[in-house]
């Protein structure tokens, strides 16, 4: 039983299958038979999306930037989204997030001089890609007692830290909504975050793969981009770019590898750099490229599937509300542990005061002490969540996380699993 | 008009695409009108692969090598093709040849110390990504007056040179068959690579995409393992990629981003190194994954496409074969131009000895010769070619590369368009 990632999970949209379907093998578009396996909406939809490619088929290469007509409605999707315009200039379509990241990465870093400032605990692809390209990673740490929150004081002082270390920050990494941590960002601190990268010239790395992903009432999704321009900072005042994924949201395509980038606010001589490194591996795959134009221009009301696309994604989005509600108040039942909401993203990351034997007896057979419980756990249970040190923590402070991906009915049954195994594990080793 | 990259081409076996759009949508696999529209080994296979894949859909995130059942697949067609064991936990499945180059390269190269040995002319993902990762190309020359040959002596002189600069060589690159160069290797020649890499302690990467393009009858693909395993030599006397994609042969489904490569010949400890890698960005698509297994496990005699799926992949290499013939021909009938066969691949790499006055007026221009050449027939014909500059070539000397993958109807206007062209511009230049 897995609480890892979003391997276990599928989560399925009718609609988008069928268009994928469909433009994998256009030849069918016109057979009678068609009508009777497809929606309409998705016959038409594919014979759309066939139209804007030349050649009328998926095998042939694309631009390296992905498919000019599939950008446009991405753009459409953007600026519906925020209010503002979107240029499909600056989408460059990739299989999925983490090529888009390390390309950027690639771009930014060029010795162990250069620093990208990571949250801590972050999505390790980054401290992965840092250190691939050779850079540093400058930690700042979000604030568990304020709900994951951002501090800017502390962004300041690592900054500062840093530089008078001779190292050259060049960006700063958001996760918005948060992973692992689950945190949505307030808008005011998003506007924060954007004032402090403007004056210190940094470049915005806006990781908002999960921004459909919200559980709350009180809480919604601001792309960094949105919040800029409503603070009339446009092209020349911010270097963005925002990460989009069609392996979250309510979709959860992880297999199809596609996303995109949006980058906006870079020199017409970076721009020509970042289109270069685009090129180098031709395009990202097409069926991914599709997918993602689907994600940000999804079926519209009065759209043949629109009612059933709605309802699959309503039940999606409130189960994994439900779930992230059920575990969050098992977690917090348990003795020791403290777990902030799940606002947003697929997890949860629970902070557990391990008793001092515990720690000792990890510490016997050389492992963390977040690691050690998470074997026993497993071991034990067969629930697999992820030890805290592999996201980095305050040191002294032990965490793990878990997602909200498992199938509802079978929450109560690992809820119960989980409270056992704690019990156990703190009577062997309370202090 | 464009005679530049498989861009332009669409080469189509219709149970691939079957396969791959069944494999997107299972859920219409039991239904009547399904049996309408696909073949029903079509429908087999996709349910075949489905039930490899946990879940039984292509939304989730396989293992980062690629789904097993799909590897064992691949693994069996590589021991058809050889005649030699290929083991599934060697294959690794990627979003199309280049990543898996970028992986490689990313994992030989330390510093600009590092080097790598590579064909000149040659494809310049090599070059792209030996700078992008920091090393240095060791160059050595294919033998052109020997069709293309790679000459054993110069090889092993600039290995001396290089290592004699303080250059620690790590790898050998041999694309076979060739690009931009079109031959096919001979069977002693790849013995002879072998020997030398196995002397040498190289690494040797074998970009074998165009195994299938093969278009003359005294020549056929040998892959480095079959020849190295044929020499009585196993893993521990030679480390070995092959790198494959669904782009190339008679597929040539480029958009898809499928291919992989079977590592052999690595300890235990570079393994895990070349798993952390994979697993950096999860997986590669799934799509492309299935197609790769089609590819190396196509219909077979007796299965209701095979038929029909021999008569398109016979009519699709048979034309590209005419192709070449008729490019080569036409290229070696213009004056001062002598071509190579296209034994394989899908180029041609025509010399053309430019007179000196077109020469002098490239210089005048800032420009090399064969790119003012390439500028002009574009300008005056719509015909795209890619300079001899963009591959490398020996100093002095002038080529360019065209593909074989105009439609064969178009040839004939093609020939004559450049033909005019041709003799125009030597009567300007002439000296």
């Amino acid at each position: 039983m897995w609480l890892t990632s979003s391997s276990c999970v599928q989560l399925l949209i009718y609609f988008f299958i069928q268009v994928l379907a469909l433009c994998d093998h256009p030849s069918i578009l016109d057979k009678s038979e068609t009508q009777g396996l497809f929606s309409a909406d998705s016959i038409e939809r594919a014979f759309q999306i066939i139209d804007q490619i030349p050649g009328r088929a998926t095998g042939a290469y694309s631009h390296s930037q992905g498919i000019k007509g599939l950008r446009d409605q991405i753009a459409a999707g953007i600026e519906a989204r925020d209010g503002f315009p979107a240029d499909p200039n600056d989408i460059f379509l990739t299989d999925g997030a983490s090529p888009a990241v390390h390309m950027m990465m690639q771009l930014l870093i060029r010795s162990e001089k250069d620093g990208i400032l990571c949250p801590i605990p972050q999505y390790p692809l980054y401290s992965a890609s840092i250190a691939l390209h050779g850079g540093t990673l400058v930690p700042y740490y979000l604030d568990e007692e304020a709900g994951w929150g951002l501090e800017i004081s502390d962004l300041k002082n690592q900054l500062e830290t840093a530089r008078s270390k001779g190292v050259c920050v060049r960006a700063l990494v958001v996760i918005n909504p948060g992973n692992p941590t689950g945190q949505v960002l307030a808008e005011d601190n998003l506007k924060q975050i954007v004032e402090f990268c403007k004056k210190e010239g940094l470049v915005l790395l806006a990781d908002e793969v999960y921004q459909e992903n919200i559980y709350v009432p009180d809480k919604q999704f601001h792309s960094f981009k949105k919040v800029a321009r409503s603070m009339g900072y446009g092209e020349k005042d911010l270097s963005l770019v925002s990460f989009q994924s069609v392996s979250k949201g309510y979709y959860g395509e992880c297999g199809k590898r596609g996303g995109y980038m949006e980058v906006t606010g870079f020199s017409p001589e970076v721009r020509e750099q970042i289109y270069k490194m685009a090129s180098v591996n031709l395009c990202s795959n097409i069926s991914g490229q599709i997918l993602a134009s689907l994600v940000m221009n999804p079926p519209k009301v009065g759209d043949e599937s629109y009612e059933s696309y709605s309802a699959e994604k309503d039940a999606i989005l409130s189960s994994l509300a439900k779930r992230a509600q059920k575990l969050e108040e098992a977690l917090n039942s348990l003795e020791g542990v403290t777990c902030n909401r799940a606002e947003g993203a697929m997890y949860l990351f629970p902070r557990i005061r391990l008793p001092k034997k515990a720690i000792e007896a990890a510490e016997a057979v050389k492992t963390s002490a977040d690691t050690f419980y998470a074997r026993r756990l497993l071991n034990a249970t067969g629930v697999v969540v992820v030890p805290g040190s592999g996201f980095g923590q305050v040191p002294g402070t032990w965490h793990f996380r878990c997602t909200i991906l498992p199938q509802e009915d079978r929450i109560p049954a690992i809820v119960s699993r989980l409270t056992e195994f704690h019990q156990e594990f703190m009577d062997e080793f309370r202090d």
